[in-house]
């Protein structure tokens, strides 16, 4: 029997969900909940049904795990305890600072409804987490270093869109090359943030707008750019579709590590994610993550978890005779 | 209060898990055990007492997990069966093909004796299966590639050491870059076994010995390396030992796969290891998962389990509101 599957928010991560849900044999879409009015959403699957957010309650025997695919700053921490109440439930909440706190909310009413709520899911956080984590136990005398990119940061485009005189503007953070080198030699470099990325950006203006002041409000914006090399070139709104469409991203979780009863022998251990599609990726990471919560459930588990609380072998459809016959 | 540990078994294994056992605070040696006379056998430890094997239930309410450092050749089919009628234990089990029955001879008397025995820990078994699990999780659609080096094969070295005429030998396994290279291109290439590794062996001849015919038994040596493109290095004992002396080794997991409605979208994930020492650092990994097993037994869990049931938070030495606060 298929695990049903609820999608909430139709954006970019909603239909990645959308995407990944057909990939998995085990999985069904039931129906995606939307804040716009149904007949103006459109979705790929033909056997699911596009409803308003106001009737997810009469869903709840209907959808075993809701995907909430909203935003974190202001959608998640409203919508994912809200979700647990009816359904076991998937989010991406990515604002590292106030996890503890999500973690507590959404986990008071899992708990109360018997029901799972696994947050935080994506690759960071989400799969670096992990990563971070393995790496950390293994090595405790050691040295983290995360690398992102190439990539866009949506959160960087947008903080250069709203400067006057920009129409469109599209920023890629790069990981520096030589400093990802040096994190790898086992020397432990201390690696300032100016040394460990570079930021590029392509910027459409507004007619009439004056580049070279543009170009220098980007370059000096606190935090987002001023402790970085940052490039800036003008193109115009065609190149931009043509040549930056895309929403790739990736990067580096390394850890350097010392073992030896002198500490004499040195170790590395490097993850690495290259993604075409951002939002496609932690949407297939979410599905996995549903399927978790789902087998988590059957066994009478509830509240709230993290990727750190759940044992590999729930996210793959294998069952765990073949995964140790053919995957160990 | 320290998680008391033992050691069954004094090579270079059970020596790298005395250092790792040093590296954790809340981790104790207590014994090792060897089936040589425990007067030959010094440790590192000042703390701990060396004891004859067959003295080994006497410390059953002494030691909490036993880490059995023996080979899974002849050693480990019997003694971890043997051990977790006694301790919760941890084994390195590698034999890939008979996992499945070794798990099923620890699972019957781990749970008959109510301890936890965690089986095939290590980097491959292990680290890199885990890689392959999470990887194959998330993107369902894809192509695998494991690569292994640079690093020293014990195996290969032995066989080399078995040729008439052999004084002595280290071979080096080397991934081909690339190789590397097309398997990280997304183009899923199929990689044949003589394009994915070559193999470099450094020799020490007997006095008289034909060179030519020993490089010659090599190349041609059936499984071992007439699939590979092998290079034989002639060199001196003392060469030998003075630049060949290290156990190094490492490798690569990597999965390529599409997500998307028409599977436009293409997605690397990369976990690489590089590895000073290929048994402390698989001792160090043996011992991340001693404080798991000792903590999934005080939950009042019994039976085998392999790195795929063990959530990543009981690796770690941190509590799960430390994780999620500063690594998630």
């Amino acid at each position: 029997m298929c695990t049903r599957i609820g999608i909430l928010g139709y954006g970019n991560l909603g239909r990645g969900v959308e995407c990944a849900v057909q990939q998995n044999d085990d999985m069904e879409l039931v129906a995606v909940f939307t804040r716009r009015k149904p007949d103006e959403v459109s979705i790929l699957t033909d056997t699911a049904k596009v409803c308003n957010v106001t009737e997810m309650e009469a869903w709840k025997d209907k959808i075993d795990v809701m995907i909430i695919c909203g935003g974190s700053a202001t959608d998640l921490p409203t919508q994912t305890p809200e979700c647990v109440k009816y359904f076991h439930v998937i989010d991406s909440f990515d604002t590292h600072a106030r996890i503890p706190e999500h973690f507590e909310k959404v986990d008071a009413v899992a708990k109360e409804t018997k029901h799972i709520g696994i947050i935080s899911v994506g690759w960071d956080p989400g799969m670096f987490s992990l990563n971070r984590l393995y790496a950390n136990a293994i090595l405790p005398e050691g040295k983290d270093y995360t690398f992102w990119g190439k990539g866009v940061s949506q959160g960087h485009s947008d903080a250069i869109r709203r400067i006057e005189g920009v129409k469109n503007a599209k920023q890629y953070t790069i990981p520096v090359e030589s400093s990802l080198e040096a994190a790898r030699s086992g020397d432990n470099p201390e690696l300032t943030t100016r040394q460990k990325h570079t930021r590029e950006c392509f910027v459409v203006l507004e007619e009439g707008a004056d580049a070279e002041r543009v170009a220098q409000e980007i370059k000096t914006m606190p935090n987002y750019f001023a402790d970085y090399d940052t490039t800036v070139h003008f193109i115009s709104e065609e190149e931009l579709q043509a040549n930056h469409g895309g929403i790739p991203h990736g990067g580096f979780v390394l850890r350097s590590g010392v073992t030896g009863w002198e500490k004499e022998h040195k170790h590395l251990i490097e993850y690495r994610l290259k993604l075409d599609s951002n939002p496609e990726f932690t949407a297939s990471v979410l599905v996995a993550y549903a399927r978790a919560a789902y087998r988590l459930s059957k066994e009478g588990q509830s509240g709230c978890k993290t990727v750190f609380d759940i044992a590999p072998a729930y996210l793959s459809a294998k069952s765990a005779q073949e995964l140790r016959a053919y995957m160990l």
